[in-house]
């Protein structure tokens, strides 16, 4: 089957792109003593995990929901960091996963929540692993490193019956949100540098802390040390997308995933191409600005190649309809006849990807479609 | 099952809201001649589209896609206006509906595209009724009413072997735009004006217009005038949303969706609640600010009624993490304990319903669960 015989909009996944993505992340980090935990929430897929561990690799994985944990349990994973705060009503779930065989590593940042899943652990008669999240940039969750708490909490979850400490872990979201690698390689020395830090107070009370777990892909491309770094989570660097071209994580040439549309129609009073992809194919993710420093829903290329066209985006989108403005482009009405198609890579992977039920996959950047890869979405 | 039984993130459909808001556009509509056509993208769902349709009564229905067409079709919804300019590609499925016994009316805005799908009906020895578009605020598809190429359009659509001249429609996205409910009456007659004068210039050519389509929630409630329109077209109504409440179209009471999470942690350095809901459970579309002004991701009510926290709202997301912010709030963090529960009334309820394979349905407004809707997805 050709791209030309898939219903639109679909999405496409280029495997030599990704196969090319995998090898970089490999090569950064065969150069480093700590492990990689892929963080599978950007492709839920298991034949895109199953090209991240190598045969004979260990292989540790990072999940973000309790389907995920399931589903890559069913295909072989049985090392599963869930990175999202437990809470109680979570656990049945995961002590079925532990019975058939699986270890699953927790997160949890507050006293309440160590406590509460002390309780529910030994009503279930058995044992959760946990780390201790660190706040290394304000962001979202977690403890600031010097937190006097860190050490009280290590110290619950290494005495209590149903619980025990395997150490600390922290996500540096603020790297989103950086311009340029060097702002990101700050970031990265922030964030390992807090997790570190945590690490070393709670060993400074006799506590052992051996993970010491950081990362994100733009940190994992770009710190510039990892001393003190026991594994590193990265996701989204499998299909890169346009927020880590905007970041100079990666060019628009390595982006693995692309949204499949057709053209639907013409406005020539308003300049602007119609195309059949809109927020539910693409998502809103507004994403970062591009480099005219405007807000877009994706960039366009042509099918074959998924060459970039210059300057062209998805300039708004409403549910089933893409706009495309070639206002201050070199392109015309005419460089998109209605009935032809494009794609687009998308500014969200992780959420982009989520729309569809799997990936049609491109054999080596051709027009063919090998295979169609399932994902594991959902809750 | 009561609500508390349910894992989160999952999407509830409070049925009593649900049918108040059908009976409103009901009792709105009830006294005008033209005819209800409800846009089924929103609710993409037989259950809530078997509510709309009062038994006795016509029912026509618009769709966004060829997979909800298909869906309909299969619950027994044989007039279905496929309201995205169509492509040739489409055309096939489109044709299989017509044989199962469907009439599918399509729309398209060039001369271009009706010359396409004339080629594909010849092809397919079929007749395909059309729409012309029509553009009544610049803000997506359509010509604009008194474009020249109109009555061309529908004569080629009335003389050639294959197509067939149905009428005009449009679509006031512009609605979307407006601050309250004076603003969108300004807009709905801006939108009655233009598709009425493209069909009087139709009609004033010697070709018969039947259809004069316009509509969108908002227009429909606040039009102060229907004449010379034949159908009205109207979807997110059955649920509202946060966007129609900032509208001015409903108030957070109406609002019959909402998306049910687990408070999973507390950052009190920055004084915020994290939820179990994030991009993928609310969609990452930011709506209209709310009335301080603020951009948000959906606004935080108890469980047991929906009862809006005032001033409480989820300010902003990550794929699986919401966050709700406090400062400025009448609450402290003590109020969301961890492992509680919360729900969401959402920005665009379209979207993120889309993210759900159904609804979880509340019995009359308590915590009772007493149903799943399940949901039409994808393409």
């Amino acid at each position: 089957m050709t791209m030309d015989q898939l219903e639109t909009p679909t999405l496409i996944l280029d495997e030599k792109r990704l196969d090319a993505n995998i090898g970089k992340m490999r090569e950064k980090l065969s150069r480093e003593t700590m492990s990689l935990r892929p963080h599978l929430k950007t492709c839920k897929s298991l034949k895109v995990a199953n090209k991240i561990s190598l045969p004979g690799l260990e292989s540790k994985i990072t999940v973000s929901t309790l389907s995920e944990a399931e589903y890559f349990f069913e295909g072989g994973y049985t090392d599963i960091l869930y990175a999202v705060s437990i809470v109680p009503q979570k656990l049945k779930r995961i002590k079925a996963l532990q019975d058939a065989g699986a270890t699953v590593t927790l997160i949890l940042d507050t006293m309440v929540a160590a406590q509460q899943t002390a309780q529910m652990a030994q009503e279930l008669k058995t044992t959760f692993p946990c780390l201790i999240e660190i706040d290394s940039d304000g962001k979202r969750a977690g403890l600031a490193p010097d937190d006097e708490q860190i050490p009280n909490i290590a110290k619950y979850l290494d005495d209590v019956e149903g619980l025990s400490f395997s150490g600390v872990m922290t996500h540096a979201g603020g790297s989103y949100y950086c311009n340029n690698p060097a702002g990101i390689a700050i970031v990265a020395e922030q964030e390992r540098s807090a997790i570190t830090q945590a690490a070393d107070i709670i060993r400074s009370k006799n506590i052992s802390c051996p993970v010491v777990s950081m990362g994100s892909t733009p940190t994992a491309f770009f710190a510039n040390s990892f001393d003190g770094i026991t594994e590193i989570r990265a996701g989204v660097y499998v299909f890169q997308d346009m927020v880590m071209q905007a970041l100079g994580v990666c060019e628009t040439e390595d982006i693995a995933i692309s949204v499949l549309t057709t053209v639907i129609s013409h406005n020539p009073a308003h300049n602007r191409v119609l195309i059949d992809a809109g927020s539910l194919a693409l998502s809103a993710d507004p994403g970062k600005k591009n480099q005219f420093g405007k807000t877009h829903f994706g960039q366009i290329c042509n099918v074959k190649g998924a060459k970039v066209l210059e300057g062209v985006f998805v300039t708004s989108t409403n549910q089933e309809h893409g706009l495309i403005s070639l206002e201050g482009t070199n392109y015309s009405l005419a460089d998109f006849p209605i009935g032809s198609r494009l794609r687009i890579l998308p500014n969200h992977a992780c959420i982009t990807a989520a729309a569809y039920p799997g990936y049609h996959v491109l054999k080596q950047n051709s027009n063919e479609v090998s295979d169609y890869w399932l994902r594991s979405n959902g809750w």
